[in-house]
């Protein structure tokens, strides 16, 4: 298949957008949002509904209402399909999500960090999952990777990734070329943005920050409603910001950075370092809970500096909303405190006190998830 | 004068910001970027001629070249004057600039903190410059107020300034009431980020952030070509960012504030309270040359500090550049030093290498000429 048999006008462009990213909505919003009149709106409405993109939906309603209830305009989760996947340095997983972000399908791919071989994993992952679940291949309507590290403002090049060991991998016009389909290359954290924005909490929000807790501390910021990617598509890098002049040497050839003192694998390192016999997070937690002074210290510690990042981000952004996404099960009730307390103490009343600071926790294909909607935010939101 | 006398239709006033914040431009290149054929744009550009907001200008060529010189269209300084002026505990300069941010008049005003007083003070100081330069009324196109604390989006209200202990005060709206003017509003920091945009190094720069030593420290960030304001109207709070945590008390009320730290008066402060009998900074800049331990300290911990907050900034939001604005000879050699090394070693090389950090000093009337820049900015380039 290719992308033209998808190809929509700019005013249906402009419906599927509106509808993709705050709908359903109803006729009325529509227009008004468009700034169509009623038979402008009725054909264009007709067209996308029997491209078979936009389906009318049921109001669903709090409380029953008199009269027959109104119809919404949505997206049909069926019309296509995103392919996802994030590249670590553990057995990848593709996942097929729908329209509105569900998980259709799963599979899992062979490890490698060879980019060639990534390429055609992915392709062949593809195919075994349109054979899998009869999906026709026309259906699908791109693919997203996720990866750590610095991606270029074209989403095609990983410029650098120290967790992959890449140097400028054009991955996704390897992942064109052997599948036909747009493929489209992000770093990891702005992936967890972007799900947030067109399928999460963020939906309604213009500024918002989200901080993921995985194999390091991940930071991206929406600003007026755009993904921020920054001069060099270095925008959030969080994760090696000083927090402790001279501390632990970090990967990335600077000492004391936050990822050496708040990510998970730093966490049961400086535990294990006080003399814990730990395995896990949650045991520290569990010690801490028992009044232990080295479990608390290293808690304290990480949820503190943590917050202490997140408060200087609100310093400078001032966003409506932080969202704390908690990928490793590492963010328990003493660090979410922590970094609750750290946050209100030091930012400004004025902004602290309309501040929303969000804390959930994912597990399972998350992050292949997050770079399936990237596809899927370049289908609705084209540049 | 009303601000209707100065309306433009879209066309022309697409051109006259084109011009204004790119300028001065051949036609091709205005015919280029505004997507108008030859024709349209001669016309355009009679029109605006006529109405004597724009002017021909000769290139200045570095080199010799043959054939006749091109014409650049440019703005033509005389067309119009804004008003500026910052509220401050010290006595406020009412400055008129022209349309290219020149200063043109000066004139001090009485002191006062009552907003009706500044208000009054205002409006007749605009009409003391009117009588005494000669420009006619209807050539003055608005009226600017830098405020240090946080104003609202619509720039017509202070919300909060403790340094003025205002709350909720529409001074834009008194000062429209008394000129019949357009007026407006700004955090103080804000300002000086916009005046360097329309005016200054970062002209052709979308993406850079102002830090501004001053009273305090000042912030602001231009993102993808806007003014950030942030969902409170407190981005660039960095004053305010905790970067010793039980430090000395801040007037926000919290404590150890990079203000408690690296504002001139704190570090005045320190200075004293380590011994040192100085009564400037230049003075304690002088004993640090000599090795002056005291000394050495003091400047240590201000310009690591400050450089360790600039870099967290640019983690967070990877700036093309970061321009540093000394407003009150505060920032010395050892300062501008200590501040470079450690942005350098506290970022991601990727962000750093490409990272323009630019100090500069400035006195005088700066701020009244920030102030000016934003009432500027709301003609050129409009909601």
């Amino acid at each position: 298949m290719r992308a033209t048999a998808h190809r929509f006008n700019a005013s249906q462009q402009a419906m599927i957008h509106l509808i993709a990213t705050a709908g359903p909505l109803s006729r009325t919003r529509l227009a008004r949002a468009l700034g169509v009149g009623k038979p402008a709106l009725t054909a264009l409405t007709r067209t996308l509904i029997e491209a078979g993109i936009v389906l009318e939906a049921r109001e669903e309603a709090d409380e029953p209402r008199q009269g027959r209830p109104s119809m919404l305009l949505a997206m049909n989760p069926e019309y296509g399909y995103f392919a996802g996947v994030s590249i670590t340095l553990e057995q990848p997983v593709l996942v097929l999500v729908d329209l509105t972000g569900h998980v259709t399908a799963r599979l899992e791919l062979p490890f490698s960090r060879d980019p060639e071989t990534v390429a055609t994993q992915i392709a062949d992952g593809v195919d075994s999952l349109i054979a899998d679940t009869g999906i026709a291949r026309e259906r699908l309507l791109g693919i997203g990777v996720a990866v750590s590290g610095l991606v270029d403002a074209a989403h095609e090049t990983c410029l650098n990734s120290t967790h992959l060991d890449w140097h400028n991998v054009p991955l996704a016009r390897l992942i064109r070329d052997k599948t036909g389909l747009p493929a489209y290359l992000e770093n990891d954290a702005k992936t967890a943005a972007t799900r947030e924005k067109l399928f999460g909490e963020a939906r309604p929000l213009d500024d918002f920050a989200v901080i993921t807790i995985g194999d390091g501390v991940g930071c991206a910021s929406f600003i007026d409603g755009k993904l921020r990617r920054g001069h060099n598509g270095g925008a959030g890098e969080i994760a090696h910001t000083t927090v402790e002049p001279g501390g632990r040497p970090c990967k990335c050839g600077k000492r004391g950075c936050l990822d050496t003192v708040a990510a998970p694998g730093a966490i049961l390192l400086q535990a294990r370092n006080a003399g814990l016999k730990i395995s896990t997070i949650g045991e520290i937690e569990m010690l801490a809970a028992r009044n232990d002074p080295a479990a608390l210290d290293v808690l304290h510690k990480a949820g503190a500096t943590l917050g202490s990042v997140i408060a200087h981000l609100v310093q400078v952004n001032d966003p409506e909303a932080v969202f704390v996404i908690d990928t490793s099960a590492a963010v328990g009730t003493l660090i979410r405190t922590l970094v609750q307390q750290t946050v209100t103490a030091n930012v400004l009343p004025d902004m602290g006190a309309s501040l929303r600071l969000v804390f959930s926790r994912v597990s399972g294909d998350f992050w292949s998830q997050t770079a399936a909607s990237v596809a899927a935010h370049k289908f609705f939101v084209p540049d």
